[in-house]
């Protein structure tokens, strides 16, 4: 355990025994160096951890405070043991079992990653395969090898150009959604033996995907608002070799923010000024809540340094699983790879998907989605406020369609997660954004779906359950 | 460089210098053991290198033999230097850029490692797409997710069981192709650091795949009929520790081999003595020249140690990039490791296959191209033999739509390509199939096109330059 990590656990822990109380204010900075006989920067880290935690916030101008009523367990014994430090087959069994669960038993979809599918406008794309297929009477592969479709290529390219990123339609690679994009991505940057950093909290399985290829992964304590911390990033670039770092600037999942432009450039210049690569997941771009679909990490690359990852998946069509990266310099790396992996995406798909773009009314349903997302944004977060016990917080998504519930710190969400289950409900156990059980006692709910009595009933059932566990 | 290699090469140009000349009789195992001072494994090794290479037979119960009238070269230094030694970038490169110069020239694609696309049932496939596509008004990729679509993992059960393999359905799990099915495979069986036993000669992306991941291949010698030879695996198994082997028994790329039951068999009755996984390449399975389809290496598998990879991309359609893995006892990590890499195969493309094959003309349709491969493999066979100059020696395909090519050795493949392509002909150049440029004299022929006027004339050019370079 790091230095600032033990310091980080000792102060949480007496916030947890009541020694700093909601609300107060807890020692500086510069005392707690003193104090703790540790540097400056060390504190820095560890605070930046106990903001991720959810344990303190800043003020502006006054320091640090405790940020929740977090009265002194009476029974801390009597709480059921948290499962054993999550192993790496574990949480990614617990990911496909919450998706399959959705599945075999019907049950409310608040814990899915994806999209509600009604959404998708599935039978115009399918249209287009069709037309597709009779016009050919045969296909040959050879055609849409990597980087992939050449028409698909351009309508990308020219809706990057339209919101004003610079895209150069030379640098696109089609890939098998945004997943692969990612994982080719950091193939190319980094290679076993590696540190990479992520954001604190992260999906998990992106932090399966560096250590299965013998990476390490460092995660850094990232502002619900604000994204990653870039001061406690500098200092870990001060410190030691980082060959990447992974971040999703837009509608982070699962914390929903927005990241201010002037952050997203200060990310890119602290790591274009140390030559270190940033894969940049994007897949919710198209889905925001704004005026205008944000900047990206792209707008703000000089040296060709930005990979950009993204895909239709959240806001065409899932099932295709297209998706592109847009790799800089490192292009011909991640073309190579993806010819490996995977030798090339498939092809109808990928047509098909192009002559959607060219010739129908994605904007338009682009524009029908983001309305009801941002509805039912509003309408979840009401209603889990409304049901779930006081001392329960929540994200403020800018675009998106999940939601990030910090509940009571005694109510363990894989415990939620199973309660819920045997009633028909699922949700996003907090366990797979972390390695490190950061996150237990939070919970991730998707709001894609349409709004139902069944919606309603089963937030309700699930306010009772944490009530109960708190 | 290992002791068997200079030995290899000492003995090699002993040969090319004309020392032991064509047809004669090489110093046995015995005697090059005493007068090199090296051991017997040593010899056995080399001289299994040598075999592979090309330069050396085994006659049964005689000994080794020069093979071909290797006359010694006049004008050694005249030749054009060998390009550098291939790095990784180069070798993809060339193969991507074989594959662009089919579809950018309209060349004749006697390089292709695809087969003719006109003979898919393309049409057909297709209308079961369009038909779940209108039977659904959405489709929740959740349905899916790994291992896959129920209905398709019961339907390639089905045709297994029927062909005498044993697989349980819930073994098997659907892939992007048998690319991704052994990028999975290999990664659940080794880390970053293992050692993997190739065939040699192999394709070349195979052992670049192993190297990106921060492994390390050892290729064995292949025998073009009998397939890699099991005595010097026996000793590299004895020496080191191998983390899995990774070959191709029925159909090899390049070789065409299929190998003998019992051979099979020994193979992995040696692996499982050890408890070393083998990865199974079998995707030209369908395409057997033969009476019946040839068993895999899943049916001496007493233990789970054999991860079978497979498609329909060489026998019913590669657009659709329809794979699966059935990885033994590995089952479980190679379905995560499916989540992680691209989450899930296309929808469409997997119910389609499988209504195809459950209510079309599969069977027919392989009848029919597998006949057609047979006859062209012997004309193509024809046509090499009385076109290219004397000393060229060819494969002996028993299924699969490729035939290896010897070319006299002073020919270099790389020359050859591009003075083919310069011609609008592409060929498969032999580094393609050996880090080593051990095969730097042979190039790969795909005969699965139909066979026309123009591809008589291809192959008479070919012969010419070929004769030229000689």
């Amino acid at each position: 355990m790091k230095l600032y990590e033990k310091l980080a656990d000792e102060i949480g822990e007496a916030v947890r025994r009541g020694v700093f109380a909601a609300g107060e204010r807890i020692p500086s900075v510069r005392q707690s160096s003193q104090q703790h006989g540790v540097s400056i920067k060390t504190v820095l880290h560890a605070y930046a951890l106990l903001e991720g935690r959810g344990l303190i916030e800043t003020r502006p101008q006054s320091g640090y405070f405790v940020r929740e009523p977090a009265a002194a367990p009476q029974n801390e014994r009597e709480l059921a043991a948290p499962p054993a430090p999550a192993s790496e087959v574990d949480v990614s069994r617990l990911v496909l079992s919450t998706l399959r669960s959705i599945r075999a038993h019907d049950a409310v979809p608040l814990g899915s990653p994806y999209p509600d599918p009604t959404l998708f406008p599935w039978r115009r794309i399918n249209q287009y395969a069709n037309a597709i297929a009779r016009r050919h009477s045969s296909w040959n592969l050879i055609d849409d090898l990597p980087p992939g479709n050449p028409e698909l290529i351009r309508q990308i390219a020219r809706r990057y150009a339209e919101n004003g990123v610079p895209v150069d339609p030379d640098e696109i690679i089609i890939t098998l959604g945004a997943t692969e994009a990612i994982n080719l991505s950091l193939q190319a940057v980094a290679k076993p033996g590696d540190t990479v950093v992520v954001e604190s909290p992260t999906y998990y399985a992106m932090l399966h995907a560096i250590e299965r290829l013998g990476m390490r992964a460092i995660a850094v304590a990232t502002h619900p608002t604000e994204g990653i911390d870039i001061e406690v990033l500098a200092q870990i670039i001060g410190e030691q070799k980082i060959a990447a770092c992974m971040v999703m600037p837009n509608f982070q999942n699962p914390l929903g923010f927005q990241m201010p432009d002037e952050r997203k450039k200060q990310l890119v210049d602290l790591l274009t000024g140390h030559d270190i690569p940033v894969i940049e997941n994007d897949v919710y771009q198209e889905l925001y809540f704004g005026e205008a679909r944000p900047t990206t990490l792209k707008n703000f690359d000089t040296k060709g340094l930005v990979l950009h990852c993204a895909s239709f998946s959240k806001s065409l069509t899932a099932s295709y699983r297209i998706g592109w990266a847009m790799p800089g310099r490192y292009r011909p790396q991640v073309e190579k790879l993806k010819f490996l992996n995977t030798l090339t995406t498939p092809s109808v798909p990928q047509v098909a998907v192009a002559d959607y773009l060219r010739q129908d009314g994605y904007d338009r349903h682009l524009r029908h989605v983001r309305k009801l997302y941002r509805q039912q944004a509003r309408l979840m977060s009401a209603m889990v406020l409304r049901f779930f016990p006081s001392g329960t917080r929540i994200s403020s998504p800018q675009g998106g369609y999940v939601l990030w519930v910090q509940m009571p710190e005694r109510v363990d969400s894989m415990r939620l997660y199973q309660a819920a289950l045997a009633r028909g409900i699922t949700v996003g156990p907090g366990y797979m954004f972390s390695t490190r059980n950061d996150f237990r006692y939070f919970i991730r709910l998707n709001y894609s779906y349409p709004w139902t009595a069944q919606t309603e009933a089963a937030l309700r059932t699930l306010g009772g359950l944490v009530a109960e566990m708190a």
